[in-house]
């Protein structure tokens, strides 16, 4: 009885849910849903031997995507939320049609939040290289809103500029406004942060853009519409106690370690390091 | 007759040189081979799917490496080129064991390069994380001179930089002067510009340093000990007209045709989308 009881599958509830992205950044996301959800399980997957996503082709993300994804299927998750803004620009259809469980981008919550705040329907979006040429946000944005005009800035220097630590440096100011005056020259009230990494940036990006722009951090989007979604599909864990974050990545695990602090402020399991070349 | 003639393999002399690098960076190599040898092809792997390896760990560079040199091996090259400072710092001495043809890297020609030219035997070196870590350009470089002294300072930033093109501007010249600070103030008379995408900062650098401190362009050095290896070898090819580049790319062509002329200014044929887990 006791093999039959330990081969029984958990039930859906209970299982974790499994998040990745591309690399580090993605904990920002599981930062959030950790403040929403604190009983949940978490999976987190950390392609940190690819990284990054944002300066690569849509094809290949989309395979990386579903790479990822097959990686989290194998550990029994009950939902995937895509912690990379590039991956839910480029693959959020692809593995939507492909799998049969709850799948969660980052970018329809983040264009969604960005609609309810502004005032003057003008909203602009910072991302990466190829998130910015997706057009995601743009799409998801005028969807929501077709009156809004959308100001979109790609800033491929801000993720190596948090990775290198410098959140409080002249220099990352310097490149904040360069890439921000013409997004604030068009008079937006509103500015979607559209890539993990940027939310460590947001006293840097208000003293550029002033108190008068609302921040949309599409972490904090993503982390809400997961907490609803799961709920209307009674997929919450009831547990009390508060959940694990298990960490797994392609490279070794040392330098993700180093990082995860910055980004999670919680406690994590070591990482794991896996391949999924194999 | 034609069939067998055919189906005989070309002489060794008549084969390409193969190079890889982890992205783009390795073309500036590519430069200068063809400066020194133009009668040469040139068979270019850039794994552009998993760029940039300088910020991965040893084992992961290592695989990459072999993953890349194997793809050229089966291309019949009759020399490998590790136009990448970070895959010759971590990865030369396996490819050296595993191979049976010659491999040339980077970081060697560049350190004795160093060495001829200070007179105060104090030299600096720039690169990225992992080739910094590595310690490979202080290994090699008081291999050849005892007495040197070494100062080494990552520079994860420089890479970005240069991809962003941003070239000629204050934000690169306020990078550059923090970078350099501590390695100016040690008195070097010599720095090593131990990435191959650094070449292209080479006036911004020099704004920074002066004109009293040489520069060591790697890929200069390193295309020198090619010719030089390959006479004594007799595998220098007698051709007299200009040879062909072959690039090939793991990831989409588009992005690498575009940034390719930045780094090679010369012509070269349509990159092949080729994958290297298959």
């Amino acid at each position: 009885m006791n093999v039959t009881a330990a081969r029984k599958p958990s039930p859906p509830v209970r299982r974790p849910i499994g998040v990745f992205d591309s690399g580090v950044g993605g904990l920002t996301v599981v930062r959030q849903l950790r403040r929403l959800l604190p009983g949940e399980d978490i999976v987190y997957l950390g392609d940190t031997a690819r990284v990054p996503y944002g300066t690569k082709s849509p094809p290949t993300i989309v395979r990386f995507a579903c790479e990822d994804a097959r990686f989290l299927l194998a550990q029994r998750v009950k939902a995937i939320v895509v912690a990379c803004n590039t991956a839910s620009a480029l693959a959020l259809d692809v593995l939507e049609q492909k799998f049969d469980l709850p799948v969660f981008g980052v970018i329809g919550p983040g264009a969604q939040a960005a609609v309810r705040r502004t005032r003057n329907h003008r909203i602009g979006v910072i991302a990466t290289s190829s998130t910015i040429r997706s057009g995601a946000y743009e799409r998801a944005i005028r969807h929501a809103d077709p009156a809004a005009k959308v100001t979109a800035r790609a800033c491929p220097l801000l993720v190596p500029l948090v990775e290198e630590g410098w959140l409080r440096h002249p220099v990352t100011d310097a490149v904040l406004r360069e890439y921000l005056a013409p997004v604030l020259a068009r008079g937006v009230d509103t500015l979607v942060l559209g890539c993990t990494h940027y939310p460590l940036l947001k006293p840097a990006i208000r003293r550029v853009t002033g108190a008068g722009v609302t921040l949309i951090d599409s972490a904090e989007s993503c982390a809400a519409a997961v907490r609803e979604r799961l709920g209307e599909l009674h997929l919450l864990n009831p547990a009390t106690r508060k959940g694990t974050i298990q960490p797994f990545v392609t490279d070794e695990p040392g330098r993700f370690r180093e990082l995860s602090r910055r980004f999670l402020r919680d406690a994590i399991r070591p990482p794991v390091h896996i391949d999924l070349q194999v």
